[in-house]
């Protein structure tokens, strides 16, 4: 198996810590190594052939060199000269693989998300492979353990238990009211953007109903009989020149006939705003999870979220709060708001204070 | 005149910023000059004879260097061994005046609170040395403006509108219910801490109610007849060593007979916490005030106080906090709950962390 990782997000949720340069996935989110470092390392035990980790200009260096101590596996990182959304990146992954390996099979997974039980996730990776290998589009989809809003659904035709089953329909982030009719029928599941299938299958896919992508991917040549990425630099600048940007959920997952999805159980984030880590994060004696710091002092406070800086951090008649200190910015925002730190993004923008975005 | 001023307290109310060796009369609490600097600053155009500043052998490096830069009035600073509260700190200064000037008036300020008028706060320093040059003690009554139950209050005899009145009694701080009673009567006043008076007369009064401590200042003898305050070094340790500490308040003020109160209202703080800061500073167009930045973002949120360790502070869906960023600690904290930073201060204690302390 190929290991795909799409590492070119902006994340600016994660403000003040993540920033153009230093997004979420390669942010020290949890404390010690970053969200990429932690995805690649899960995925090292499945001795994958190679893993591909396509990221983007500004992020390349940075991506690189947080990649450099992985040892074993060789690592490719892909530079997009600019974002593309998920159908460019990944048929330019499958394109490559295709070339060497025509028979490869590839799982595609976001660099900044959370897993709780990684051998589970492993497991469930070698399931969905045996899948891939029919020549089947497969996408994990996560057991829903709440009615949440802030994800899309991928509705199953039957409910075969931990089996994978035809998909029936993607939706998108549903109500609160349509997500606990989901989640009574038992054949809905959290579409987490992890998908797994043959290199040159998603190509067919994307050929028939990505034409205009798939023409441009089609320039892409080697030169050279070996696998050497540097090589491809101006052609890959060519073909994004000319194709527009398309999720690959929206160009052929919500198109194709022969999607599976796989059920999958091992404790799952998008990680998608600072409220989402004491979601997946044990709290301290206070109620509180504190990142990166030297330590805490509560006062009749409960239920906060801090990334110290390194420093002490004091909470005192505070609630649900989260409070992120970096070197040149402190943000406190309450956890119910956290969707909104994008605002204050949106807002230094508008002031042109790019030092700080 | 002669400007006496106390500037030996701790304050663990302003922690992280205020520290042992920083208190908070040697902070920056509105951003600029420290708030010992202001006091000093704020008397100058009386042109005293003489500025003493009492402080303790921890602060005294820091507190000569935050007022080397005064001109035009000499400044001395009286280093006590160790805190004794109020009264022998007084009992000190007015000693050494007496020596050289027996007819010297003082007037005695806290080196940390706030006053916003400052040309009517001279003013009523002028006013009160009148009245305490027949020999009278005066202490400065703010008229108070709420029933704050956080201070002390001084019963007037009579209401004379601004003139001086003689002191019936002193209160502590009072109930609510007590402070609303106060206010109704129109001769109730704030017990500013703020006093002018004989130093002969004051040493008088200690000699009658704090004989032990009358005793033991009488040992203070000028070798040199130059006004040389380093010479008193040995004998004030001496002095230190074999008295207790008690408040002027309790030692002399509440036993006195001849205790006039002149009315004060030139807007006063003793900012005895976070909280008080907002009280007496603008807010900007947010609500917030926002001290030691580089900006501020608010999205949803009003009143909060933010001193930012020069950094861009973001304020996103919360009310009424207070943020403290400090180099090595970070404070968030309920407007409401900012008279429990001590407590803070108290689990680091416990904790052995003095290197927060």
């Amino acid at each position: 198996m190929y290991i795909v990782i799409l590492a070119g997000g902006s994340g600016t949720r994660f403000w003040p810590l993540s920033r153009k340069s230093t997004p979420k996935q390669l942010m020290s989110v949890f404390g010690g190594k970053s969200m990429l470092q932690r995805t690649v390392e899960r995925v090292v035990p499945l001795q994958p052939k190679r893993i591909l980790v396509v990221t983007n200009a500004l992020q390349a260096a940075e991506t690189r060199s947080q990649l450099e101590y992985i040892k074993g596996v060789p690592v490719d990182v892909i530079e997009e000269p600019i974002g593309r959304n998920t159908a460019p990146a990944i048929g330019l992954a499958a394109s490559i693989i295709a070339r060497f390996d025509a028979d490869g099979i590839m799982a595609v997974l976001p660099a900044d998300h959370y897993i709780l039980d990684e051998e589970r996730f492993r497991d469930t990776l070698i399931r969905a492979r045996d899948v891939a290998e029919n020549g089947t589009l497969v996408t994990l989809g996560i057991a829903p353990t709440r009615p949440e809003t802030g994800y899309g659904y991928i509705e199953a035709q039957e409910n075969y238990g931990e089996a994978p089953a035809k998909v029936a329909r993607f939706v998108e982030k549903p109500s609160l009211e349509r997500a606990m009719e989901f989640l009574a029928t038992g054949r809905f599941y959290w579409n987490s953007g992890m998908f797994v299938w043959g290199a040159c299958a998603i190509l067919d896919q994307i050929k028939l109903f990505m034409p205009e992508l798939s023409s441009a991917l089609a320039k892409l040549t080697f030169e050279r009989d070996v696998w050497e990425i540097s090589d491809l630099k101006p052609q890959i600048e060519e073909i994004y020149a000319g194709i527009k940007g398309e999720s690959i959920d929206f160009g052929v997952m919500e198109k194709a006939e022969d999607v599976q999805v796989i059920p999958a159980s091992f404790g799952w984030s998008d990680v998608g705003s600072w409220s989402a880590l004491p979601e997946v994060m044990e709290s301290d004696q206070d109620g509180h999870v504190v990142i990166n710091a030297q330590g805490s002092v509560s006062v009749g406070s409960d239920g906060c979220l801090a990334y110290g800086g390194g420093k002490m951090v004091a909470f005192v008649g505070v609630k649900d709060l989260i409070v992120v200190d970096t070197p040149d910015a402190v943000l406190v925002c309450a956890k119910s708001a956290a969707q909104d730190v994008k605002k204050v993004v949106e807002e230094l923008e508008r002031r042109g204070k790019s030092e700080y975005l």
